[in-house]
């Protein structure tokens, strides 16, 4: 079996494959009367698409996402919500070379040993391409909680390291995170990441990458101990997305390396209000938000699709050679920063809707 | 609302709080007819159990479990099992000083403000008591998994990290796993723990760990893409054990300094059946399983209660100060171990029963 | 909010409302490698299709399926499979009357108090309109029982009373069923069916029905007590279909005239297998199936769309009057027949895949 | 497997065998900070209680339940409450006449087939004994609806036939129904249905019979289109209960004699407010709450366990007479009254939570 769903009352479920008819998606538990129409969906999807920059894939898919059902002139009505992307390009191609062989590193056997049949055509339904659907229902997300909390809440997502490369924390600047190809925060850094990429390319290869995720505005109270704390249904939304190894929340990984006096972050009062010194714990202690800034991080493997020829077996479960032809992204994780933003976005919307 | 169920066909559901009359759960989903009695869930509970060196808790609980439904003459009836613990020492402690004072680092501040009441003894249900129902589940889940598979699963669990000292992974040695106070592998880095340990309760602190487990004789075809993907499930299972940060799987963070050409584990045939040449993957690809052993990791993060004065708040919202009496432990992240097995292992179970 | 997926294993999730552009659903859970194609559940939707007599709504629907995912090269992938029907007929046709009118009986009241938004195109979500994707569901939920159930399962609905008449069992013709306007299995019935549904109509009136439907083949052991019991299931889903107000299992509210020596269902030995004697029980027994026939029924009331003057109040909780103009059915009772039969197949389907 | 959890928001979840140490649920989802004691439970299981009249069994069950978590200083803390009742008679009864017999009628012989494995002791888990822990769950579901909904909510059960008697409504007198052995609403046929039961069990039969269901005080806007309507979720609420064969709301199997114009329930203005001239609807459009009076029933079937030999079969498949020894009731709907009550309740209670 398959599993299309997630999130307990703002729930989304997705349907389609790469080179079907369409993609699309349910999206429900959204209340009613909340503003939607296209154009508030639509730069999200924009942000993910590729053929945008020469550092993503070169293909071109325009993405266009329509309403289908739950909006009644102009507001939703608390019902699914329906999109739906027809593909544009669903020509025969030719999938002859990769039609019986397993690329490595990719879903392809695995999904053979499961289901024993496969779409072939550019990883059927384990394409990243149904990300795109994530983004769409992550965009509705963010009308949901901003229906529910007034305090402006602010998601933004940033690609803080490719390779072995990471930002200056003291060089981010939030304003030019959506003026440049990576989604970076560092300008200075920038350049470097282009050679990076290009002699990836250049080698046949691809690149590792690691995504921040920050929410501001979140009110303390959000996440259901035990277990739907909201660290662990992020960490899980997280690592559906395609090629995506670890996550981690707060200090993460690294608070193996901090002293508990100074990881505990300690309280004040400030303004009449609990004030803590510190965010060691990334905005969540016991799985419920503490009202400061949620702060996760996800890291994304090199591509698999590269253009050097590997070693892998076939469908007959005969050796074979495969290298990947086509205009692939050298660094998936690039526009996994918008799909990233859209996990963390309909989490908490799910979370809004089970506390408020 | 809290959430306290997991698993979507084995599944386990807890209940109880650190100093309330018993802990509980009822594990469910599990299969008719396979043999079980208390003697093949104590063991594993005793693993957990407190008290046990001087490097852990000096608390002395003894979790003595009872089956109370869902097993007859010895076998499981497929109806639901219904485990207890009963709490020695319910005494009525003194917990006047903490009774108003929410404890840094710890969920006291966030249930407050989710549940507006606080059951401060022990904390409550946040208290990581619950755990020991967990390590009862698992030991369950072992038996289902072990009653569909039947080339011999083996799921393990060893600390590979206290502080910034990390295991050396040419010295793995499995048989000593369970001969040491840290469940480590590497007995040279033992008496370097050991240092680590009393010097951080000398100094009033604590430290932080990481945990690796294994879980080998896993057949492909283990996860439901796209949303319960059998990654994401372990992920989320782990994050919502107390004082986790981050899971990875596989390469995990590291795969970020990988090169795409050697990250993709190729595939050969050997002995006349799929063969991978690597497994940087985890045993997980697409979020399936591959046949080959899953690997994953979590940290967790240093025990906030600690000996040493922190500032934070009480209920009334005024400043004040606390340093934890008692006796905790230095560094929770030993005692995790057995939990993360267990984690490991009721996902596993879960999804054996929706493949098979 | 509201809920639109129902099943546990095998899903559907339905989408759309009558006048929108298009109503769908997302079927999940089917196996993969089941031959599958448009001409598999387009004969389903035809028989309930509106305008096919003069006993029931003229109003003329194309009610075209297209399968949008799910489906390669003829066979299930094991992905959600999305079925669409585009609306021919959402002209903006004058619905002032109306748009602010609650109709009695039906949902117009409850939905406003709930959503505080209507739309009030014919109902709009709430709406029999949604049936239809019932009905493409509960044709794909035959194809997943008869790959799961090899003995020919066979699931067959009947209308056996419109008003006071009822049909006289000794008269049963399963052959005739499909070949009048009315799902009737009792010949000498019709031509009175018939002046009741045209005296209903001239009277500005309608009429209620039950529904009797049965399932053969369907071995012992699908249900899950104690929550998900076979015939728990059953009634939920059956009244979920517009109009429904009561279920009933084998001599269901008959059984409290029998006399608890003859209602129990003696058993024997015949040809060497477990052999009743009667099937007061209707199939079920302790909420499994018993490998009997499973018969339950289920009662629609009079439609609530009729076209004499009935006293209502409007959004603004002024008093008015309503009569209903158009081409409504004067006996929903008779296109709910393949509705319970889909909704019937699919909760089968649905245990069939929990159980086997 | 079996399925033992009810509800989405507020749930329960059941354990236990009839003849086990004890039988428990987790009442989970209720909101923190309700007041809440044994003593808001011990008085509906003692409704249910056997061992009460002459018309019930004649065992003797103290059935005293135990709050083991989830209420901290006479609160409810937001978190699971555990209850427990112990099986005070487990003493090892000589079941070996019924050991490998299926009593017809019973769950036997599908336990059977479905488990391979049968708790033979007065049922195991298919005994109506689990019932009072439905009971329990239904007295906190009580106090969550109290919580919720100021208006007084009032949730009560009748009898209103046994065999073909049944009572006249213009009898109808609330505050007598608690004071008679039958849960009975009219006085004058009391004496009847002594007689009857009296005849019934001399005769080694058993009755069937029917209760009434009725929930005041609920506000408009309960229950969750189009799959989880209220009415459809009481039918399965109900449908779970031991013996039932048929629920209905409103007019339910009646409305088939209803004229379309007289059952629509019109509505005007009252005092001000929207207000239904009938209500042959039982307080339910659409699925959702009108705030209307709920109104349903259910019918129970003749008691299976009679005295009176019967054919059947035993686990080997050989033909065998069966007659049940001891003390069964004569009409098990009485006892059905407490537990519909509960049932009816604990969904309320979840829809409130959902709604509100």
């Amino acid at each position: 079996m398959s599993s299309n769903s997630i999130g307990k009352i703002f729930t989304f479920s997705t349907w389609g494959e790469s080179h079907g008819k369409a993609i699309g998606c349910i999206v429900d538990g959204v209340p009613s009367n909340i503003k939607l129409n296209e154009s508030d969906i639509q730069p999200f999807l924009d942000k993910r698409k590729p053929g945008q920059s020469k550092y993503t894939t070169q293909r071109k898919e325009e993405d266009k996402v329509e309403i289908l059902s739950g909006v009644f002139e102009g507001l939703t009505t608390g019902h699914p919500i329906s999109l739906i992307i027809y593909n544009n390009d669903q020509r025969s191609k030719d999938y002859s070379e990769i039609k019986d062989k397993f690329r490595p590193g990719h879903a392809d056997y695995t999904y053979w040993e499961k289901y024993k049949i496969r779409d072939y055509r550019g990883g059927g339904r384990s394409s990243a391409r149904e990300t795109a659907m994530r983004v769409a229902a992550g965009a509705v997300a963010r009308k949901v909680i901003n229906k529910k909390i007034d305090n402006q809440v602010k998601i933004t997502g940033a690609l803080i390291q490719i390779g072995n490369s990471k930002i200056n924390y003291n060089n981010w600047d939030e304003s030019i995170i959506s003026q440049n190809d990576f989604f970076c925060p560092d300008e200075k850094i920038i350049s470097k990441w282009k050679d990076l990429i290009n002699n990836a390319r250049k080698d046949g290869s691809s690149l590792g990458a690691i995504i921040e995720l920050r929410a501001s505005g979140i009110p303390p109270g959000l996440g259901e101990p035990i277990y739907d704390k909201l660290d662990s249904d992020i960490a899980k939304a997280l690592m559906t997305i395609n090629a995506v190894k670890g996550v981690e929340i707060g200090n993460g990984f690294g608070s193996v390396n901090e002293d508990g006096k100074s990881n505990v972050d300690e309280m004040i009062i400030k303004d009449g209000k609990p004030f803590f010194l510190s965010n060691n714990n990334g905005g969540i202690l016991g799985g419920i938000s503490s009202g400061q800034e949620i702060i996760c991080r996800f890291v994304v493997k090199p591509t698999s699709s590269i253009t050097s020829e590997r070693k892998t077996i076939d469908s007959n479960f005969k050796e074979t050679t495969i290298s990947t032809k086509g205009r692939h992204d050298p660094c998936v994780g690039i526009r996994a920063v918008p799909v990233g933003e859209a996990m963390l976005a309909s989490t908490i919307a799910d979370h809004c809707l089970r506390f408020f």
